[in-house]
């Protein structure tokens, strides 16, 4: 195959999807990598694990596309028939993959469990293609070649097929391109996207090389600037110029570059400034501690949070006292304060946050769903934020217990960042 | 048309999708609701705003299919053809339809704002068709029946396309249906996927009537049960045969019908015996309260989580014993315990549950990465498991963090069950 421009196309396979049993999230996480690397996608399909309808489904693909890329329908159990029914397509017959056998075989030991004979049957791939390993599971994807066409086959599970795309489908994908991409992620707090949209509008809809483009996740934006380059080391010049637009536009709302998260942000900036942070959560439940401590290495930056979803636990444990929680309610901009500084003091910690409110789904105390108090206290710099969140469907409690939390990461960003020294 | 079981595809028409900026919850939705109706479902599609593509696609679609439901490019703007586009497709041109420019004219003076001429475009609908108002936007949805074929036209955004599909097109399609699907969902913790398949691949691969399909998800599996009758009172005894041998073969595994998940099973048991929860977390950092208190109702049964990430924490706010600590390490059976009835008595609760473990990157105190223990406390029901958890990639971190936290969770509910009363 040449360089040219190819054309993609992503072939869903699972009765669950089709269903309506989960949402693809695979559909919309490969349509991105191909964007980014320049590859055509006109069509997205979803098929169900029969074989029949599978091959019907691969001929109208390539009818249209030179690569089709599957997820799914690389399990151990007899209804998955992916690799079989691809193999057939091109022709090819499955054979044992010793090095995944392997594999199979370790991943079963260090687990403790006996591996099935249909376990077996993961490490069974059609001849002469690419293997990728999956590390994340016992499914490896693969990628045949044949007559101009390309067949790439990945495992369902996002967990598994995620890492799989970004670290062997990417690689082997850029082979047939021309240009690299390079990419930075810009991450906001406290913008919309409409809103940060509307100040970039000239440079995203007009900037061709870098292109400038906004996802938007609960209560954050991110700006993707992605430059194509020939030599990754010219990608830095060519992203200067929009680099300092954004920055000039929004640079006020920007938390940080390829960081991941609030939650990455917050630590990494912690740990450079040797500070440690203490949690009191009334409404988020414990949602902010379980973010901060799931990036590796928390332990260096926090000791303590605490979930205190009563009037009781919060007197108790982080000595709220009784006469706010009278006067002004669970619900307040004192109670915020004073969890803050009760979780400082509990912790031992330089700062402290506190975060109170009503997710829903009813309101109390007179508070109505979706107002939320967020504190911080370090000594040296101390803020209180008030959120009033109208959303009111299915989803709303998870949103705003999401968005407060999101909040309370924030201004835990902004009381270290002020933090002398 | 007949009452014989329809078949039907989705189509989902938008470029924002096909460049992976937006995910397709469209598609779940509509096909969960066609899974109900018991219409089969064999493919779905996404494509982009483009005419040509999006005829050839209705072609393939009724070459598969009776019915076929598009969403998106129903709005005001240059790009959105879809209504266009399938008139055309079936020979028919766009009329004015009075009530829905009606419905327009007021809607935008209740917004205060002026109807632009692009608007209009938007009662322009398919002759002869039936119109499905939108009291959730602008774009009306329609269904053009013709020779045998049916296509349903829906707005694309969900929270206009939801309550379309739920309210109008649902009725709509039910004239067609002979039969009706009733589902139960079983959920299993502690057994994997494979292990329940064997233990039933009998009467997953042969009952046709119920259906017994299994879905898997970190730590659990769900089978979901499904019988297609002509009078939802038939199903109880349809289904019964095939739940009595489930649960003979794996009933020990089963935690609740219908349930949802485990945090919500735990909310319901302790609701119904009017018991409290107490967490103490270690190194899931309050990702079990986080998901505790995220199921609406939860400050009934649960008034406290306590994450103690640091040995100092452990003994201030847990109640750990130095010596334990010394002993046997933050990280062993001993302090497990003591956090559970440390969490118990901080919580003035019933049943209190303990965590703590490595959950990496890099061993600590000489134990591995992996290594979990979880302990419960009732008074009446004691009991500690060890997790080895041999993961070792990128999300190993919050695989064990999630597999121990929902063992903690399914510990609760155990000692919930045994607890008298």
């Amino acid at each position: 195959m040449g360089t040219k421009t190819k054309s993609a196309e992503i072939l869903c396979i699972g009765t669950e999807l089709l269903m309506g049993d989960i949402v693809n999230t695979n559909a919309a996480y490969i349509a991105r990598r191909l964007a980014e690397l320049g590859i055509n996608l006109y069509h997205q399909s979803v098929v169900g694990d029969n074989p029949g309808r599978l091959r019907d489904s691969l001929e109208i693909a390539f009818s249209r596309a030179d690569i089709v890329i599957t997820t799914g329908g690389l399990g151990p159990t007899y209804d998955d028939l992916s690799k079989e029914t691809v193999a057939a397509f091109f022709g090819r017959k499955l054979v044992l993959h010793a090095e995944s056998l392997e594999w199979l075989e370790s991943y079963f030991t260090r687990l403790g469990r006996p591996m099935t004979e249909n376990n077996r049957k993961q490490a069974m791939m059609p001849e002469d293609c690419t293997v990728f390993p999956n590390p994340n599971g016992t499914a490896p994807g693969c990628a045949i070649e044949q007559d101009g066409r390309i067949a790439i086959l990945l495992p369902g599970p996002p967990r598994e097929m995620q890492p799989m795309m970004d670290h062997a489908v990417i690689p082997f994908l850029q082979r047939f391109q021309e240009y690299r991409l390079v990419s930075h992620n810009l991450h906001f707090f406290g913008i919309g996207e409409s809103t940060l949209e509307e100040k970039l509008r000239a440079l995203m809809t007009s900037s061709i090389n870098p292109t400038v483009a906004p996802y938007a996740k609960t209560g954050e934006v991110m700006l993707r600037v992605t430059a194509r380059v020939q030599d990754p080391a010219e990608a830095d010049a060519i992203m200067a110029p929009a680099l300092a637009e954004i920055d000039k536009a929004a640079g006020e709302f920007l938390y940080g570059v390829d960081v991941g998260d609030l939650q990455t942000a917050l630590c990494r900036a912690l740990k450079e400034k040797g500070l440690h942070v203490a949690l009191a959560e009334s409404c988020t439940g414990g949602m902010t501690a379980a973010r901060l401590t799931g990036v590796p290495g928390a332990s260096q930056v926090f000791e303590c949070g605490i979930c205190c979803y009563s009037n009781a636990m919060k007197e108790q444990l982080a000595g709220v006292r009784p006469g706010t929680l009278a006067q002004y309610g669970a619900v307040s901009e004192e109670t915020a304060r004073e969890l803050a500084a009760g979780a400082r003091r509990a912790g031992g910690a330089q700062i402290g946050v506190g975060i109170t409110g009503n997710a829903g789904p009813e309101p109390s105390e007179g508070k109505p769903v979706g107002l939320v108090y967020v504190a911080v206290d370090s000594g040296w710099y101390q803020e209180t934020i008030t959120l009033n969140i109208a959303r009111r469907d299915d989803d709303a409690r998870a949103y705003i217990r999401t968005l407060a939390s999101s909040n309370a990461l924030n201004l835990a960003l902004r009381a270290c960042r002020a933090y002398p020294g």
